[in-house]
């Protein structure tokens, strides 16, 4: 803008009314498909002590923070993802629920990195945990979560795939082939990057390992070497009508330290192949945050809303489903009142008030307006209805908007008829 | 604690799933309201230019700011409150909105005070406002949404009092006592101390605008000074069926200096007087924002979730409405599905699966459990039914958990079965 007004700060978004909407149905299947699962909500803060993170990521993306100094001199950071919260949080709490704990969290992060397509300096994520649980039925859970948030979304089979790992299969490798367990973690980071460095580089950083590039892309060719975890996880999610959507994938192994056995990522299989979620195990992690205080497997991931946002608008099916929760929940009102002349007025608003206690959404003009003009207001706030009070009437005239018939209702009895008629489908208010 | 284990900040809150089902409580609670109202929701970022709220409130709020620069150099603060965003968002946007703009927003803010019952450093605020609309059935409006919410909340005409003025009934008696025009916001700030500040002081400071203590008390105590915008906005009201929680008070100023007009407070009536709720017209607010740009009357009011909680637990029968939501709306899942026997589990996948695509809250054991354990699993997590499956049976048997007893479902149809029982209400699962 050529002006002075302020805007916002680069890389944080307005939530308007149509965006907020677009968030609320990303949000709201989210928790629909968590609690289906069995899931609970929880939130930790926003902004938690600097140390948390470095403890946890070992500084992983320390130089991402948004950190400063708050007026008591504390060293604060708002958070950049919510995993260390959570295992603060189990540490201390663990105690007073029955285990697995099955918890879910929506939260805003934030990062400080160069604004850019698919990527904003806060984004929601949707986290997904079960601790206390060291079987393969916990990460069977979890991916049944992920799939199904997928599906709930309108994707089908054809547009994504589950790619699951095991970092035991890799450190098995490791092993077998010689290399100490203090430079795994190195390793893993070479497997990391195979499909985004140059092969000299890979070749050479492998060889200081005392291993080559064709071997190791021949163990991850090698379908015989999906792990027994795989193979247990592979059978549970077959009994839920889920496999279809796994692959077995040793090339994923996940950025992070702190991930022990399974990992995987859900990918999108018709565009970029660009992650739309991924996770894994982190069974030392609590224990890690707690001095050894507190010992509990787990396992979780996480789906941020950029990607999957924009995905849903480049697949025509899931941007249809999209659409038709937005015309059912995102409307502003469900009823507008047309106040006929200004005497009318006083009814008007007792009609207002009556729907809106029965919690029915309802909108009116606030000051004199001619009737044409409240009509197109009833279409732009996408009201189904529009009720037409006339003081002293028995029946008032309702317009049904979808056909502009008209139909009558008992001004006694405003909700009922009101109700009656939200309750038929927009098909048969057409009839 | 005695050990190193990290804590959250001071004024900070975990959000515990109970504490979290209340948080939900009254953030759905708030939503609905304002969408029965016909106001839509929208979000601005929590993080914010300095700037705008140094030029919003003129540093009223400066002391208090979680302020600091960023990577890139910008000073930025956590916001503690939305009307400045809310403001810069309306000045940019506004032309492509049909008016008055009815919106509202349910965000967190964050304030550095010295943390107490009833304050910490971040809270949640629900925010009302309609732009675009000067005439006081806009005022009327934002009461109504602010009346509903103490309503909705199970709260009755002997909880709460919503106290209203009219700064301009201010302006009117300074002007007419001879008080310069460029003393009126003093002159307020002295009004707004009236109930906080010892007499003398007050006398003191009223003397040296040529005002005196009694003068300003009968002023206030004579109901016949109630404004005409005030008789207008309660005939409104009355019409609504709302008037009875009205009252004209012209001890409510307000502090923040942007107030024009009409200004309210909602009160606890029973207990310490706190204020739930405040808000009134900031006329002018959008132009001074805007640089002039941009001229939107408005009008609006916020509510933190910190006194509205602690009333709702001091009010039994609020209580009584916010425990029977958390009853039917917080419970970890809806069916348990039992496997009876490990050769059972796969089945039991299969009908959990089915269970949760239909959208229904289903848990059960992630390992080998005895039946006993597996029904107190049942119970711990409020399941209504648990559902035992036994591979290869054509009809399941069902616990129904209010009464103990059993009735089967058959297993071709699981979702239909699960689907009645959980249908009807519970007195009559307990028949």
């Amino acid at each position: 803008m050529a002006n002075a007004m302020f805007q916002s700060l680069p890389g944080f978004r307005d939530f308007l009314p149509r965006d907020f909407a677009i968030r609320q149905y990303l949000h709201e299947t989210w928790r629909g498909v968590a609690r289906s699962h069995g899931f609970v909500e929880y939130e930790t803060p926003l902004l938690e002590d600097t140390e948390l993170y470095l403890k946890k990521s070992g500084g992983e993306l320390s130089s991402q923070l948004f950190r400063f100094d708050d007026q008591g001199g504390r060293n604060v950071t708002l958070r950049p993802e919510v995993t260390a919260s959570l295992a603060r949080l189990a540490a201390t709490h663990q105690r007073d629920f029955p285990k697995p704990l099955k918890w879910f969290e929506i939260g805003q992060c934030f990062r400080y990195e160069k604004p850019q397509k698919g990527r904003g300096r806060e984004f929601f994520q949707f986290n997904v945990d079960v601790l206390g649980e060291a079987g393969v039925a916990a990460d069977a859970e979890l991916l049944a979560v992920a799939i199904t948030t997928m599906l709930s979304l309108g994707f089908v089979a054809g547009d994504f795939r589950v790619r699951v790992s095991d970092r035991n299969a890799w450190s098995e490798y490791a092993a077998r082939m010689g290399v100490m367990e203090d430079r795994l973690a190195e390793f893993l980071q070479i497997v990391d990057k195979l499909e985004r460095e140059r092969a000299e580089v890979l070749e050479e950083k492998l060889a200081s390992l005392g291993l080559s590039l064709a071997g190791v892309k021949e163990f991850i060719g090698n379908p015989e070497n999906a792990s027994a975890m795989y193979r247990e996880l592979y059978a549970d999610l077959k009994a839920r009508g889920l496999a279809e959507y796994l692959e077995w994938d040793l090339s994923i192994v996940r950025g992070l330290a702190y991930y022990t056995g399974m990992v995987f990522e859900v990918f999108d299989a018709r565009g970029e192949m660009r992650a739309v979620a991924g996770g894994g195990r982190y069974d030392r992690l609590i224990a890690t945050m707690s001095g050894g205080k507190v010992d509990l497997p787990a396992t979780g991931f996480a789906m941020g809303d950029y990607v999957i946002r924009n995905l849903i608008e480049e697949t025509p099916h899931a941007l249809m489903a999209m659409e038709k929760w937005l015309g059912k929940n995102a409307a502003a009102c469900e009823v507008y009142v047309v106040v006929d002349r200004e005497e009318d007025r006083a009814e008007a608003l007792a009609v207002v008030t009556k729907l809106r206690l029965a919690r029915i959404s309802v909108d009116f003009p606030l000051n004199a307006v001619k009737f044409p003009k409240q009509m197109q207001r009833a279409e732009q706030c996408k009201a189904r209805i529009a009720v037409i009070v006339k003081a002293g009437e028995k029946e008032l005239r309702v317009k049904i908007l979808s056909s502009r018939s008209d139909v009558t209702i008992l001004a006694d009895d405003v909700v009922t008829g009101v109700r009656n008629l939200l309750d038929r489908p927009d098909e048969s208010l057409m009839a």
